[in-house]
């Protein structure tokens, strides 16, 4: 069916998913909302986040979605089951598909994450982790800095590498994990520094990818796949900086964005 | 909930699958039916492989599974449809997980896709790839010699080197595919020859891996995942010969099966 498909972000984190959906699902419409003006989530109390992330839900509703995506682990971890509750489209999360690859790559079953302090604080991730496998051992760290750095786009040099380094210390220093999920959509853009400080020996998982193969099996399980042969124009939707959007998305993507538009939100 | 997943397969193929789910879903128990006495089920004719199928469905109800894994791609290309119609358990093949996980693969879209003469006639790999993409290129190749091979257990040595190479010959001669899909659950056994026959610039998937992940998908999303915390004693059934079926299983999983019955379908 034609409707297009929601995805929902605190910022441009969400874009890594977006990627990915663009990739495996070509002929899917998606309308994104990065709620820049008011990123990061991380810090903000629960009822904030919820609040924030039913106005982007509300918005996207108006354009008759078929699916919504939650690609913000924050907005995942405090919203997800309420959303799941009260929509009546399916509404897929990006920390259960996180989880789900972490389980499929780890050997050892001790797998690390990082992700703002609000992921962190909710245990969202070992609780979703654990539902699967009990004897799964989980080292989690916050890593407050990294999104701050992330969405002003100074992502390269010394100092990018440096603020890396001194976020993944205490993890690196409990290094026995084999696995590291990577539990906030904004890190993928900084996968490389992240790669480079944890060593080759960790596997890194980006719930982008997992995420995508997840709405493409809900798509299909649902019977809710469009069937047309015209490739898409998605919409991106931001409530900050259009230009600073633009530049971050452009260099996300393999194709510049067609179609961004500034909103007001609440 | 403690009830457990059914898994069917012409043979010993589908354990490729059942492997994974007890790796990527430890604290479920899988009744596992084999119907190696009337192995293989690539040649023969549909209306054949959907009586097999469902005289292994049929036993498998009345021992109440809460899911059913058809871990047969013959029989996944002719019954999937109507075993999910009527059905009010979820079911799930492994032709679309394994296309999936193809296209998240693929960089150049193009794919091969080896399979039974079955599987290669019903079209179900390029129909299950080109609802998702439709610029997917797809070649497929029917390999009849396979599957006997690796049900008699001898799949090392110069012989089995031999018979693989003549299989794959005329997919070699289109060698631009990237990468290739396993479309039998009985060839990730022999996933190494393969692989060097191929060459290591052909990405190679197993639908079994991929299959586990989709089974935890829709166990979590149905909410029937188990909450028990204790690890499950996995139960296996052929129709064929009980020695020849334990010495592939514990050949191919990490510890001995513990449950193994003959039983009488038909």
């Amino acid at each position: 069916m034609r409707r297009p498909i929601g995805v929902i972000d605190s910022g441009v984190g969400g874009l890594t998913v977006a990627k990915e959906l663009i990739r495996q699902l070509p002929y899917e419409q998606l309308l994104y909302v990065g709620d820049t003006s008011r990123c990061p989530y991380g810090p903000r109390p629960k009822e904030e986040v919820y609040r924030y992330t039913w106005e982007m839900v509300d918005y996207l509703l108006e354009k008759n979605i078929k699916l919504l995506v939650v690609a913000c682990n924050t907005a995942t971890a405090y919203t997800l089951e309420d959303l799941q509750n009260k929509l009546d489209i399916p509404v897929i999360g990006v920390i259960q598909p996180g989880s789900r690859a972490a389980i499929k790559a780890s050997h050892n079953k001790r797998i690390g994450v990082i992700a703002t302090e609000g992921t962190i604080a909710s245990g969202a991730y070992p609780t979703a982790l654990e539902m699967i496998d009990r004897r799964i051992r989980v080292n989690d760290l916050a890593c407050p800095s990294l999104v701050p750095m992330i969405e002003s786009g100074d992502i390269e040099g010394e100092q990018a590498v440096q603020i890396v380094h001194h976020a993944l210390k205490p993890l690196k220093e409990k290094n026995h994990i084999d696995t590291l999920i990577l539990g906030c959509t904004h890190y993928p853009l900084i996968k490389t520094l992240i790669e480079n400080e944890m060593g080759s020996h960790i596997q890194v998982i980006c719930s982008g990818e997992e995420t995508a193969r997840e709405v493409s099996l809900i798509l299909s399980y649902q019977n809710l796949l469009n069937k047309e042969d015209v490739l898409p124009v998605h919409e991106f939707f931001t409530t900050g900086d259009k230009e600073k959007f633009k530049r971050i998305a452009n260099a996300w993507f393999d194709e510049p964005i067609e179609f961004l538009r500034s909103i007001e939100l609440g």
